[in-house]
């Protein structure tokens, strides 16, 4: 094993472009549709060992894509959404690990979705995208790892969405995943969760520009997606979080304004981060990834989530924070109980933080850690060697 | 004391109306406004006592009216909002106590509001209504008890918003309440609370019908009415009411759609409350409502709650819920300290039920029982006879 190096940036990174299913093929869909040709925008970050044994999929959120880490250019002001967890020296040490992250099929960041355009009609398919499902977007990412030649990934990590991904992987691929990272995720979307997401899509539906959808090249739904992006912010946060963040704080000012512009801090904070939003995201890849994950019911067909889990191979690692309120402890410990009903090899870990779903993304404490310590200890014990140096 | 009757309904009622600050008199709001005249729509149950100490206030919540119990004539399909706990040997037992309940102003339902009519331009205040506050409702109502000529309350009760009320009238009117009792409630709303409310608001704001309030004797923005109301009632309920009341049980069919139709049951009963909401409420006085709540806090001016409840003199009943994470426990706990630091006399109850902020107005168990054996014992304790039979 090398010296532990100080944890570092990834460096500048590239966004590369697979497509598949070419005419006269077609990928048929979960829920009866057809798609084709397909695209997946992705990244890789580090190297594949000599066996190919060292490849891990990182799996985004409803609003992610597949710049997990690293800046296109010196001049980006941002890194990837998992910078904090993706470098050499990090929890996916990428000196170790060659990581790959895609933007899922229905997304907007380079992969095929409801924005891409349609090669049957010459323009964008809007709705007439078929409705895809969480199992759709993982048999897309399998293509991805056939494409690159990686007969079984190491590991496959992701949060919230990201997460039903890794528990979907270990279902449908047994044999090609060796180990599985759900973070506060769900094994089924509950009545909440569901109605959440209903009113984004509702107020998306609703604004006056949505035009069933039909508003590419004119003015777009920018508030019904502002909207939407309002009420998800509210459920990433904790009221905890709030608090310290922004209590009832006045925005720029002493005293109420006794009007109906933005008094406290919290409302320009929601209202910037719902603007944010549209100048990155589309509205009709909103309303497609909601519903698959709305969808997304890992207890089916059969009800019972063990029996659904019967086939699991992969070491399992499933963290839960505990002030996620909108993807509750309790949603990870029926996958943990679920996987140990099936001698499943697992580590559960209920993290103290206070920042509620978002959590996942922005802890820097003691979830990378546990994730570096887990994949190092499934290395080990499965002999899955690091890049040769210079390689 | 007389025989315990079986718990009844009141009956027959019928909305009343008293109108003050006519002109030349203006009632001065708390941000600064003008207001006048003022009518206050009311009702009452039960009878006065000879003393007229017998007197109580209930206090509605945000989407609440004056017609807190009864019914206005034998078809109505609905009783009052509060029908469960007023009556005749009911909690708020009409046979012993005379109960008032009145539309805040601001409010739709025959109290001054943004579609009342300004006499001095015969046309809708709209958003010309000036802005409201808690203190702003609780001294319209002083109004309505002077008339009645009620110089101290017995009690003074309600949930959520209205918690907010009588935790006021209790701080601007320490001699005129003997009891109060503020159930699922706040000393000051919370970021996360101010957070749900905006997004309600800016739904009405973008609604192309909004017309910047100017939208009566036209379509009205129903929409965003009826995207406000989806957000609230989500947090109305529990996570697990949710999973009770709906789990993921599909609507009126066996198999997932694969389509933007509402598949959930959860779905069409957001959607269905959504609907109904706009035939009953208006979207201006959603706004006044909502930023008169936003802008409790009862720690002002000098930050300290206990400081604020110096000059309280009346009993209090103080009641949470659980499982309701809108008002959660806490904040309830947070008034009960700063109460028990100004050695107020106070019985505090936290209730084990699973129905969320919802339970203030479902709770047929314990807290029915806990607010009629509290209202007794003060009763008794301070000579509160009740009104002469027939009288």
């Amino acid at each position: 094993m090398p010296h532990r190096k100080e944890a570092g940036p990834v460096g500048l990174v590239k966004k590369k472009f697979f497509t598949f299913c070419e005419p006269p093929h077609e990928m048929v869909l979960e829920g009866g549709g057809r798609l084709g040709p397909i695209t997946v925008a992705y990244e890789t970050y580090g190297k594949l060992n000599r066996d190919r044994t060292n490849a891990i999929l990182i799996l985004h959120a409803l609003s992610g894509d597949s710049h997990a880490a690293g800046k296109y250019s010196a001049d980006d002001k941002k890194e990837g959404w998992w910078d904090a967890t993706i470098g050499p020296g990090k929890a996916f040490d990428t000196d170790r690990y060659f990581v790959i992250c895609s933007n899922v099929i229905g997304g907007c960041q380079g992969s095929t979705g409801p924005s891409s355009v349609n090669p049957a009609t010459g323009r964008p398919y809007a709705l007439s995208f078929p409705i895809i499902t969480i199992g759709d977007m993982v048999q897309v990412q399998r293509h991805l790892v056939d494409h690159l030649e990686i007969e079984r990934l190491f590991a496959v990590a992701g949060g919230s969405m990201g997460g039903m991904q890794a528990l979907q992987w270990a279902v449908t691929f047994p044999d090609r995943v060796l180990a599985s990272i759900p973070i506060a995720t769900t094994a089924k979307h509950s009545p909440q969760q569901i109605a959440f997401n209903q009113v984004g899509r509702a107020a998306i539906m609703a604004d006056p520009n949505f035009n069933d959808g039909e508003y590419y090249g004119k003015a777009v739904p920018k508030d019904g997606l502002a909207l939407a992006r309002m009420v998800g912010h509210i459920t990433y946060l904790s009221d905890d979080s709030m608090h310290e963040k922004f209590g009832r704080r006045l925005r720029g000012k002493k005293t109420l304004g006794y009007s109906f512009n933005l008094d406290f801090e919290v409302e320009s904070y929601l209202r910037y981060k719902g603007d944010a939003f549209v100048s990155r995201f589309d509205a009709n890849s909103y309303l497609y990834i909601t519903k698959a994950i709305d969808y997304f019911d890992l207890t089916l067909p059969s009800g019972a989530l063990a029996k659904s889990l019967e086939k699991v191979k992969s070491k399992f690692l499933v963290v839960s924070f505990k002030s996620d309120w909108l993807y509750p402890p309790y949603q990870s410990k029926e996958i943990v109980k679920a996987l140990m009903v099936n001698s499943v090899d697992i580590t559960y870990c209920e993290i103290d933080s206070r920042y509620g779903h978002d959590a996942f993304l922005m802890d820097e404490g003691e979830m990378p850690k546990i994730v570096k310590n887990f994949l190092e200890n499934v290395a080990a014990r499965n002999g899955i060697a690091a890049p040769a140096a210079g390689a």
